[in-house]
């Protein structure tokens, strides 16, 4: 449990709050680099840590994440002309640079020297790996690099990535990322929780990747998790006895200060738009070939931790993002739960895996209240992320900053599996470095 | 007229309030037992008195109703498979009885005793006349019997239940159940409010019951009201002149906290789900037969007090509830309202007889501002309502125990009519007492 | 810039505020005389100033505007039967005349005298030039005269009026209409900003009027701002100079409390609903000609200032009001933007006018923060506007009467331009009182 001071530090994401200002001191993803496809294209709406900003791609092709409201009387500029490098307003004709720089003031004569003391709020942006990322920390401190991620080295066409929005805070979607134990219930068949026959396999859910060591999570229904300090935040490990002379270990990984990763190549980042809504971020990859047309279109049908979108919906809890981020399987509709399916096959009746995740994550209130939690011994993880996160918030309010987020060379790993000897070290293995750093 | 603590001290009906503490002293119906039609069928959300529950019906046939948000991290049991009697949490698989006790807790080592601390809160549930009831009181409390109202003595058969959510507060529309005066408005015809010539006789409308004397409504359009206090609550006699040796006297009923009886065999509850929605429950019956199919869909087509529900739809403003509860003729379409039907036959032109008084109850605003009324001679009922749960509610804070809640054989009466002597003692009449017990 | 107090003292204008007290000096127009068609035809919600009314006009053709909760127990009297010169009440039959008297109160004795005691809130209406005005000033006040427009005293074929609701506070819809600096921008053509070829002429875009003197609105692009204090409000200037010997002049008028007027022959009013939504009214007429049928069904369709309505709806947010007043380019459909005609063809690639200033007005925000404001040179009219309104409810405070509200035979001007000698004294010349005062 947290105190509710704690879990308002926790959650709440705006310029002024610890968390707020910690979050800026890392690097963003908020849209597709093909949201904004070319230059002089359509303005995108953009809602992220509380802030309500406007998206262009400029004549040059660069990108622009300014404040939405114009510098002089506070006119949308959403509804901005994109126009020779510039967005320009439409209700005076004043524009702006992708820096927020005012270029041009026709209102005014035009000696006038008023616009060069206008500079709307924006943000540096960068692209790569097909997404825009952005950098909202103060103006005068230097971003750092990029995070270094495997799935950002790979051929674009390597690479599937989606995004979508959930109708809850991001710390409770974080939890659900780096919650180990979770896969054997929620992302499985409906018989997942009794003991299983010795030597028997269970079959895991979409969710867990398959292969022979995957088809040991069944072999012990109580996992214990093992958590250890790294550059980048925690790396969680998950042990089962298999009942024989190896341990069978899940490794996963928080990443500060919103990534983690399940085991295999896939990864998970919850942005926080605003404290009531966060953008799940889903990349997956391959390391050696890529997607093929087929795979392309199974995830955006929903496959794997991909989630099917609704075309051309906006949000209507959140009107200020651009459309086509809703799942189809969502609150409104209760995930299409079908109770037949959770009588007969799986654990939720949920189809979408992703949609799985929605209905805990969202079914806890928009702000889960951890004041009456009951934790267990699986949630060693998540105390330790939120731990994590709250004591970096404080640390930064005394001036110390986040060594994670000047570490980007760390981020070079994804969750893993192995195996280990009984009761061996698990923090020294080197099995366990391989499992979430090579490239196999 | 209320201050405005009183309303407050009226209207709120969460835990820690006075109110709230009342209600909780009483058994409360709060679904269709065939809402939940059998053994292991799908859980239902329920709001009630401001708490968020999930019901549902164990392998053993055994109804739980229990807090929606597992004691673990607060995953919604709404979304819960309903398996081997118990309600398992999807998300990491623990399981509660239908008392809240946790008789499963997959994610622990099998000889943990950390399941043993964990218990939900539960509540009660008996299942009498087709209808589920929950006792909501404090858990060292031994709950009283059920109430013992007529309509639960029949055969299934000879009754018919119904209930639709409102969008206002409850205490609004008991006073609407317990006023006598408004049938002669609200329910009727155009011409209603005019003088009656000599001997003619009023065309009541379709709520008032038919018969010799309900035609006698239309002789006096100033009925007095008188109060008195009874075991259960009160009996409400309205008295209309002839113009005969005889005086008209109609008889409603308020029975603690929240039942109300027109004359006839039918009684309304009106159940608290928050502060600002009520679950109108109507019941009609019959003393000696079986109703007809056909008179069974005509309610369900919204004959007499029944009304005609929306089926599938969930309320915009509630969604925590099952769907199949909004009527059809609601305040988002205006109850469809007929102006020309108002012109010409009937005082409001809402052709649903409940509509006619959700139009008034749900527009005096959400939770209806006493401090501005102008009450006159017929809200004496009304008036003597307000107090008597107000000063119980007061009482209760005081450890005074409601005897009402207590006294369950007191609530075989339903509402009546009858002719007294002019000026007779109404209170004292036999023929009074007749009309509201006597089966006839 | 404003401060955020002076803001608040801006936008609020409920009864007890200072702005609402100012407001409630002046008469409003609040529905068209024809949404009330005729004898005892149905009563129309009304929301005005934060205040619920119903509005009806009565057997006799006069109308009443009263207070909507029934002064016994809060029905809501929109469901009232309108009735034999009054407003009956279907709970109860209470019966109010359009002065708010109580007539009738049939459930109590006929010799009660009760009735006399209750009164309504009611205001006084005239009706005049099709409109349905309202003074909502204190009882113990006479009215003023109705306002002398010139529009007003045209037959009515000659004037076409139509209003919508808005999503966002009155006062920065007020500002857009004495904005006479956006014409060049919002309502106009792509390359509206670039300096102009000599001699060239700019298309104006549909909101300018035509003829000779529209097309220099080209000729300079940086218009200096004059305002003059008059006996109605302010006359703002807008000087371009033309490259020749004779500088042109656009003039703006701000009617108090609400009113503004373009150039030419059409005016608007910008009336509070509530804090968070405006009735926009749009006025053009003709000196001398009746508009033809087809002309009527072009700004039924949008033309000019006037929106196109969707039939039947009403608004999302403020339901309580008539149906039929919100337009079809609206905030819930970006105003049915057309990128590619943004591109190539007009500022904003919104279609209807109107709906180009509401995509700025309601693109501020519900109330506009006012005090992140960067103001220029062109918004000298703004600023005077703001003042006069912030001063005018301060000086009520201290029992100061607003001269204007007194002053009817003011009213007569409409906006106007005209050629003046470089460096004239705009405020004596008579060209300037002819333009805005003549009708020619």
């Amino acid at each position: 449990m947290l105190s509710q001071k704690d879990n308002e530090t926790l959650c709440r994401v705006g310029p002024e709050t610890p968390m707020g200002q910690l979050l800026r001191r890392f690097w963003i993803p908020f849209l597709h680099a093909n949201e904004l496809p070319g230059p002089d294209c359509n303005p995108i709406r953009v809602t992220l840590l509380n802030e309500r900003l406007v998206a262009f791609r400029d004549t040059d092709g660069r990108v622009g994440l300014i404040s939405n409201l114009c510098a002089h009387r506070n006119a949308d500029l959403f509804f901005g002309r994109n126009e020779e490098n510039g967005l320009r307003c439409t209700y005076h004709g004043w524009k702006y640079d992708v820096n927020g720089n005012c270029l041009d003031m026709p209102s005014e004569d035009e000696d006038s020297v008023f616009k060069d003391k206008i500079r709307l709020v924006s943000y540096p942006v960068e692209e790569a790996a097909g997404i825009l990322w952005t950098y909202m920390g103060p103006a005068e401190l230097k971003p750092p690099a990029l995070p270094k991620f495997e799935w950002m080295r790979v051929p674009d066409d390597y690479r599937y990535v989606s995004w979508n929005v959930q109708d809850n805070n991001y710390a409770q979607a974080i939890e659900g990322g780096i919650d180990s134990a979770h896969v054997n219930y929620l992302h499985s068949t409906v018989d997942s929780h009794r003991p299983a026959p010795a030597g028997a396999v269970a079959r895991p859910g979409r969710g867990g990747e398959g292969g022979q060591l995957g088809s040991l999570i069944g072999r012990d229904k109580h996992p214990k998790l093992f958590v250890k300090n790294t550059d980048y935040g925690l790396l969680i490990g998950a042990r089962r006895h298999t009942g024989e002379d190896k341990d069978y270990w899940r490794l996963n990984n928080f990443l500060m200060p919103f990534w983690t990763t399940p085991p295999g190549r896939s990864m998970h980042a919850f942005v926080p738009l605003d404290d009531f809504h966060v953008a799940r971020w889903s990349i997956t990859w391959q390391a050696d070939a890529p997607y093929s047309a087929a795979e392309r279109a199974a995830m955006r049908h929903g496959q794997g931790i991909h989630s099917e979108l609704e075309a051309g919906t906006r949000s209507p809890t959140l009107p200020y993002m651009p459309p086509g981020h809703v799942p189809t399987h969502n609150r409104w509709n209760d995930y299409q739960i079908d109770r037949e399916m959770q009588r007969q096959e799986t654990f939720t009746g949920i189809k979408d895996f992703g949609a799985q995740d929605y209905s805990i994550q969202e079914g806890m209130g928009i702000i889960s209240d951890r004041s009456t939690e009951h934790l267990g011994v699986t949630d060693r993880g998540i105390i330790a992320m939120r731990r994590m996160l709250i004591d970096s918030a404080r640390d930064l309010l005394e001036g110390i900053e986040p060594a994670s987020a000047h570490n980007p060379e760390s981020y070079w790993v994804h969750g893993g599996q192995t195996l280990l000897p009984v009761d061996a070290d698990w923090e020294q293995a080197e099995e366990v470095t391989k499992a979430v750093t090579a490239i196999v």
